[in-house]
């Protein structure tokens, strides 16, 4: 099934430890969609400016991603730039350059409307719920959000919690939303708010799913050399909404895989900037990466 | 077979947002022994004060530690005192009184010395080494320090992981010994220093082991109303020590369930102030919650 996903493509400008990258291709759909591509057909909803040519699209051609509807429009692309510590766990935001992204208004072509597979990435809640709208009846509806928009509008993040079936969020995040110090707590009421299951992303701890009857946890795949985190969070969704829509069931057993598949996807985008790793990156090596995860996750039940 | 613990046994003064506990039952080789009580017969090692009475050791009896070897000398149990924070990850000392701990110098009776089993809690790495020197060969030797002694003692501390099986301790401490600030290459480096594993406890986010040729990580159970946080590095050591004593076998299969058992004793520690929880806790209750982390860790792999 197809994935339609809404949301920023950006330019970056990131610093790490290991080095650094100017005005690279970065943005929640760009990461989500590239990362989704290697499991399903994916249709990117975005905006860019003027200075978005042709070569910064090679990537999304690369990987078959349909962009009939990233709208280029007069101005600048969306802009970010940061820097991380010594332990790439601290982000430190530079700047913020929202630009065309700023008058984003996503308007749903007719033929993208009935596409079974919705990922809202980290946008204005008003404006997931705009795009929820103009659909008909996805048979899943994921989405991201952040501090920003939790503390800027949560009525508006509370309306748009009722509408969907599975939220993404880092711990901060899901406390921020339900106003609990602690996490299980937060997710209890997460739950009660719309959602029936709630990812939680750990960064370099995993990632853990919250549902009404199931709870299961998943480690991260041990990096010895991450390069740059941008994107890991948005490459989780790719690879786990990926998984759903390839598999095309909703059930406990698809939802665990899927944070696998997306706990792989996260792992590779962290080895190089911006997208460059999935440019040369081949299913063998995420099947050979999904099947470590079995390994390193492996016990026998003690009696 | 049996375990010897070395450690402090001390006098706790501990706030949390669930409330305070005054001048309660702690210390790292209390909360050990208690733990791993729950699986193989305990010896304790230790020193108090005079202010230490039977009734403080009275946990000890319950669970059939041996306390031959806790000597009470004259002047005052060591006391430490802290605050935790809202979410329970941020822990302030307040004060810190070594009192008799000053001046432990370890010294086993002759009974103790062929003791299968050794862990060496937080204490000063000469004083590890000393009571290894004492020991005849045992077959399987855990320990764990802080950063005081990893920045007071590095010479100290690299002789002793010489002689040492399995070094338990959180991510900050690993990166800090290597001097390296990716956990992953931290866990390499630290392995060439003698250990054949490494064990990093990660609090709320679990616990991960890394060998020569296996790495194996695990999510911390997922507490709604976690109470204090105190001592549950320890009893995580006293389950994991517990179960490979309780086995007899050291092999990557019982690593891996030690690693649940220890997560499993834990999770129960924080669930009350001191070891509150552990005088109630039966073993039944024990295999549920391991049977849990089953249930929360398994997937089918993806094909």
């Amino acid at each position: 099934m197809s994935i339609l996903v809404v949301g920023s493509v950006a330019f970056d400008t990131v610093q790490t430890p290991s080095g650094r990258a100017d005005g690279v291709l970065g943005g929640s759909a760009s990461y989500f969609s590239v990362a989704a591509s290697f499991f399903a057909p994916v249709h990117l909803l975005a905006v860019v400016g003027e200075d978005f040519n042709p070569e910064h699209a090679e990537i999304f051609r690369e990987r078959g991603v349909d962009t009939t509807a990233l709208s280029r429009v007069a101005g600048k692309t969306f802009r970010w730039s940061g820097v991380y510590g010594e332990d790439l766990n601290q982000r430190t935001t530079l700047s913020t350059e929202l630009n065309v992204f700023e008058h984003f208004r996503p308007a749903l072509p007719e033929r993208l409307r009935r596409i079974e597979f919705l990922f809202l990435a980290n946008i204005d809640p008003e404006l997931q719920s705009s795009v929820l709208r103009q659909m008909k009846r996805p048979r899943l509806v994921a989405c991201d959000t952040m501090n920003f928009w939790i503390s800027g509008k949560p009525r508006e993040l509370r309306e748009m919690l009722k509408e969907i079936d599975i939220l993404l969020v880092n711990d901060e995040e899901a406390r921020q939303i339900a106003g609990e110090p602690n996490t299980v707590r937060a997710a209890r009421k997460i739950l009660e708010m719309g959602p029936s299951s709630l990812i939680v992303k750990r960064g370099e701890y995993g990632a853990a799913m919250y549902g009404n009857h199931s709870h299961f946890a998943v480690p991260a795949y041990p990096l010895m050399d991450p390069v740059d985190p941008t994107g890991a969070g948005d490459s989780f969704a790719g690879g786990f909404v990926g998984h759903l829509a390839r598999i095309g069931t909703l059930n406990d057993a698809g939802i665990r895989q899927a944070l696998i598949a997306g706990s792989v996807m996260a792992s590779f985008c962290v080895e190089d900037f911006s997208l460059r790793r999935f440019r040369t990156l081949r299913p063998e090596e995420i099947r050979t990466r999904q099947k470590e995860f079995s390994r390193m996750t492996e016990f026998e039940e003690l009696v």
